[in-house]
């Protein structure tokens, strides 16, 4: 249970820390058989890199993915397959300021505490520097379930939102712009906030929606482990995320019962689908569609009081290279925790019966 | 995986459909020597249980536990904790007109798609029912961690909602009205809510708020485990829920850094504590507090428009006796689910350092 | 890890104590649609049943088991199967004895130590009275892998060997003694040696062979949980159980490696089976066949030398109704654990390729 | 449970093949604060390293163990230890021959029918080399537990045994010949024998026996994870392991009860010590000592028939560099799979009572 493992059947297991030589894990579980694209993977982690754009962290990180097993002339031979980033860009002395001191709202404090030392170097193992791992085992999980359409995108910056259903949006322009907002005149709007923010040596919060389609009846497995309380799980392990909602989410707790029900067509799809895709934590082949909440990022460039580990009071301000919104680079992430989800359930569901 | 556990070190298993002969569970990783107090057990069965007051459904159920291992002379011996609660109330006749048509918005549909066959008698294992299981586990896991503060409330019915921080409550209030709103006054403009949308024949959903005190810091296991994800996990688990938030939750993703880090005091408190109790996935010490959405219950006292397993559309009404609003009796739910939670984590973090 | 569940997919979870009002379990995992037999369950129990003859403890028990859940219409539903098996014979004063004392080769002193108390009537959790619920677990198991044919059978008891290979033997004679030796002239000796030792009020050890048949190649999942290494931790499980090995086993390690491959036909299979069915943890389609070693029991009818929880020096006698030989009612409990393990990796083999 | 994990508080899982570019692992749920000997670690790699004395395979590795994470100024930080060992010495030109045929007693046939394909350069994921992996993994694991004494050495080599209990050999002798046997004049003979094999072109097989010391009373989680029975898991998990005893073993399966008990003495320990230091699944403070058994290596330097992937008979004749006898290498393994057991016990028994 020590945390470092997501999923059952499609696992992913990862270690590494920001500033230690190399972050990197093991996926279990993917059958044999399975021809990879590494460019896709590759492609994967050009969205999740730092230094993208101009709204986003100007560290530069090569997160060149090296796969070290598991695969044999391209293609999965049912062994685990082991990968490995290197962490090339490191700059410790940016962190030296936080040796001693707790960063407000990170986990300088709460690590030190349960562990009673830190790698204080980036955040060490709570830095959003491990996502990388994930969007490999994410971007290899779209491979096996490569009918299922799996679509993030950032609705909201601030107070700034997407107003636009998911249902009119066209997803293939969401990596059209910096901000990663399928609808081109709220993206700009987006990017003049997140601008200004960073003027101020502020940042800001925001939510991604990720809606998951043409996937089959069956997925999710009650009462623990339904398909909903995963994606869940998933989506609050990234770093900075506050809340999850799917279907008709905090809306649905304001609606009567007879607004709510989705009523079935007669080849079991539902006229409406306020159910997001999900009855009884089990996929019924309707889209699902959910929603994450994510906090502003916690380092500012801005003075701000703290205490050091003897409980002096003391300042600090950020340093490094920092993200002022973290929503944008967090679309892939988004897709890889759903991709990890989705295959672990896909490969479950074969098992469902005789 | 088969998503029957809850917990991986204090651990909860169950099965038990609603109209079978008895549901139950086996609770593992207690620590032995645990004098466990049945009373305050059988208490939570009370507050879980349905016909308790005019606004839930009026099926009676005994729902005692009866304890069949794991304890001598009322001492927890280290030995799983087998337990069951007969089905003393079933009125399978209720659902006959579900044999054949899928309820909307149930999981009859899923299920039936899902395992080729479902036990169609009142959900079967989709039901609320379980959830009886889940307040036994949970009252268990209640003692073994007892100097944490649980509560729950009501914080919203419909478009009434409570409008006070948690901070302004005080929690004895919560049990003396039917709704479970500490809030006398809200609690009233609920009640006759609920009353009015039941004389529909309708639903309506709500939200529960939970506030987690007294705790150490230290609880949680990154980066897959972190509390918050783990909460999140066992509370979109309960039927119905449709989002989780947690701290600041979506209202943070509008906020600024600056707005939003929580300053340090000298004791390594935090002046503001809109982390919500949890910093990188670890508790810090101040009270954990999140909110729970729930849509309004699919069985309405009305026609609505289905179709059967051939896909022929039909009519279907909700018979048997159910309630218009789930919220009140989900509040020792949402207690119990979070007390596993913090029971397992409780466990882990003995194991964190040297 | 708290030691109640066997298997991964097809998994087991128990409760109970010998002298509890019940004991009993959950199986997960069952795929839904397997049309259950559950006389050939109740056979199963009665083989391993006390009092079936006069070489094994007299003490009675119905051991009829309840299903409680994950059955609709006698079919697995895919949701949890909760049992149990009231304890309707318990003579708890039968152990008073046993309250202060620690029996020699018992658990009680281990369990005392380990939880700082114990349930002290018929030795509680580390019974063998748990078994029962395994060869439940097992019976459901044979029914899900149907084509493998699992038969155990004791092959010594004492310095009296059933020296016929397994292939010379007619497995439907096993049932045909009481010592549950197919070998009919052997039986006579070892059910002799069983009387006379019990005569004297002493107990004898033993070994049960197991032969898998009509498998799969494929069963298996290397690294660690290799086809023998589960089928080994499998019967190490079992009460009394010392030693075990498969294929060539002990006496493998004295071969040559020109003298102990086994060279493949032209239809994969191989001339000889030293290898046991089982080529780098996975099954290769040959016959698996292992051995068991069981020590005699510990509980006899003489007065031994002990202390009691203070350290004093002092006597204990058995009292109460004991096996004078386990085996002959531990061969269902082997090929019980053994289906458990191949239920469990037949399913898991199922998803190794695309 | 796919197989590439070991332990549930104390995790190793592992990843790579013979030939790929490294091989590796992630140790989890290590406490913080441990202070590593690296040295001691890479002391442990030499002593399972190919090419160390005349009498083992002359490949060369350097297998040098590169940690990546975990580790803050060589201390344990509480996270995943990932680390890697490159594989510098492969020729996969040696396995050529390989490619098409299936190797006698080998894991070629099975892995191509269980996955479909194979990685066919040096056994792949089914070759010794990955015992490295464990052996790092063991080797934190003894330095987490210094407490015990964890001893294995070479029992018997073909019809040689070392005829000494153990309580009559220096351990610290083990190391001071090749074949890792503590009794100088056996060892003489068993480096006679393997050099005699070796001139055949023939391998021998062999028996470790380990004994485990100064451990705590109360390791173990009955029913199913009972110490023996993880022992011996961990031990069948071994390449080339054919059988497992412990305490009195097979020869206990021939006693009667009277010889067999171990009798208390006043303070707890008991007069005799067949039950092998483990009671009803848990240790009891005495030496745990157990025996393995080794078949003799499978591939030989004799011509061997066999068949192609086709069903083709053909022939094989081992190349490249082989063990003749694979007990002096498996000595540091099976001590790292015993301390790999033991660290996850007691990490587990921390929480058997409150």
């Amino acid at each position: 249970m020590a945390g470092n493992t997501f999923g059952s059947l499609f696992k992913l297991t990862t270690f590494g820390e920001s500033h230690g030589e190399a972050i990197g894990g093991i996926i279990e579980g993917c059958p044999a058989g399975l021809k990879i694209d590494f460019d896709a993977i590759q492609a994967e982690m050009q969205r999740r890199k730092p230094g993208q754009s101009k709204i986003v962290t100007q560290r530069k990180e090569e997160d060149e993915v090296q796969f070290l097993s598991g695969l044999f002339e391209g293609v999965t031979t049912g062994s685990p397959i082991g990968f490995q980033i290197k962490n090339t860009n490191q700059k410790s002395k940016d962190y030296n300021h936080n040796k001693d001191s707790y960063r407000p709202s990170h986990a300088d404090f709460t690590y030190d505490k349960k562990y009673g030392l830190r790698d204080y170097r980036g955040g060490g193992r709570s830095s959003a520097r491990e996502t990388a791992n994930w969007v490999v085992g994410g971007a290899v999980a779209k491979q096996l379930i490569k009918d299922l359409k799996i679509n993030a995108y950032v609705s909201s910056v601030g107070d700034i939102f997407l107003e636009k259903p998911y249902q009119d949006l066209d997803f293939s322009k969401t990596e059209s712009n910096a901000v990663r907002c399928p609808d081109e005149a709220t993206a700009q709007k987006m990017e003049a906030l997140i601008k200004q923010i960073r003027k101020e040596g502020d940042t800001v919060g925001g939510t991604i929606t990720c809606v998951i389609q043409q996937l089959p009846v069956g997925l999710g497995e009650p009462v623990f482990d339904k398909l909903h309380a995963r994606l869940g799980q998933a989506m609050l392990s990234i770093n900075a995320v506050k809340g999850f909602e799917y279907g008709s989410g905090f809306c649905g707790a304001r609606m009567k019962g007879s607004q709510h029900n989705d009523l079935f067509e007669k080849d079991g799809s539902t006229k409406t689908n306020l159910s997001g895709g999900i009855q009884g934590g089990i996929s019924n082949g309707m889209d699902i569609y959910f929603r994450v909440a994510f906090k502003p990022v916690a380092t500012i460039m801005q003075k701000q009081q703290t205490i050091d580990n003897e409980g002096n009071l003391t300042e600090i301000q950020g340093k490094g290279r920092h993200d002022p919104c973290v929503v944008p680079r967090a679309v892939p992430i988004v897709e890889g925790m759903a991709a990890l989800v989705m295959a672990d359930f896909y490969l479950m569901n074969k098992l469902s019966k005789i």
